[in-house]
């Protein structure tokens, strides 16, 4: 057992959160600050920090699709969280149920002369 | 279908990569640059960037608990990888299957004046 005083979070403050659903779904990656975190923790709700607006935000608090989060896991080294969540909805902006939703490919083996 | 060249990767030159086993387990979040990202999608077999030791590692390499990949996936905005794996023994270098084999939990809400 961790507590929130031992995580390690980075210079900025934050501590990358891995979010998965109970179904085992990747949904998405997002950070959080230690505020975030208890506030996850005291209100079962997921909370991340945004690094674009620099504040907290509630997942789904515009969309309302809310993470239930069921547990709150931490990493051997302690510097990153996994969320387990009952998600609401999809949790991905674009409308998909993950934001895992695309395959990446190798890149042609053709070199292009404008590159 | 997104391309290795559409990846951001941040200012150090890497990209967060989450590694999901096949079962549906979260193994792990470590970081990848681009070459290591090549390198998992010709060889099969899962490659990182160390930060602490500034060059690309091969999962296994000394350990022998390699990650076969199955498949990478990257998130909506192109900023997170996600790695499906079979994973070869423990992926958590204690010896537990996946490094999140531990639970956060609140501090205390007595508060220490050492503190």
């Amino acid at each position: 057992m961790v507590r929130i005083k031992e995580v390690k979070f980075n210079k900025q403050g934050l501590v990358p959160v891995v979010t998965q659903d109970i179904t085992g779904e990747v949904l998405m990656l997002a950070y959080a600050d230690e505020e975030a975190v208890r506030l996850t923790m005291e209100t079962g709700k997921a909370h991340y920090f945004s690094r674009s607006r620099q504040k907290i935000w509630r997942k789904g608090e515009t969309s309302g699709n809310e993470q239930e989060v069921q547990e709150v896991l931490i990493d051997c080294d302690q510097d990153t969280i996994l969320y387990r969540v009952k998600q609401k909805g999809p949790a991905c902006h674009t409308g998909n149920r993950t934001c895992f939703y695309r395959t990446l490919k190798r890149d042609s083996s053709t070199q292009r002369a404008s590159e």
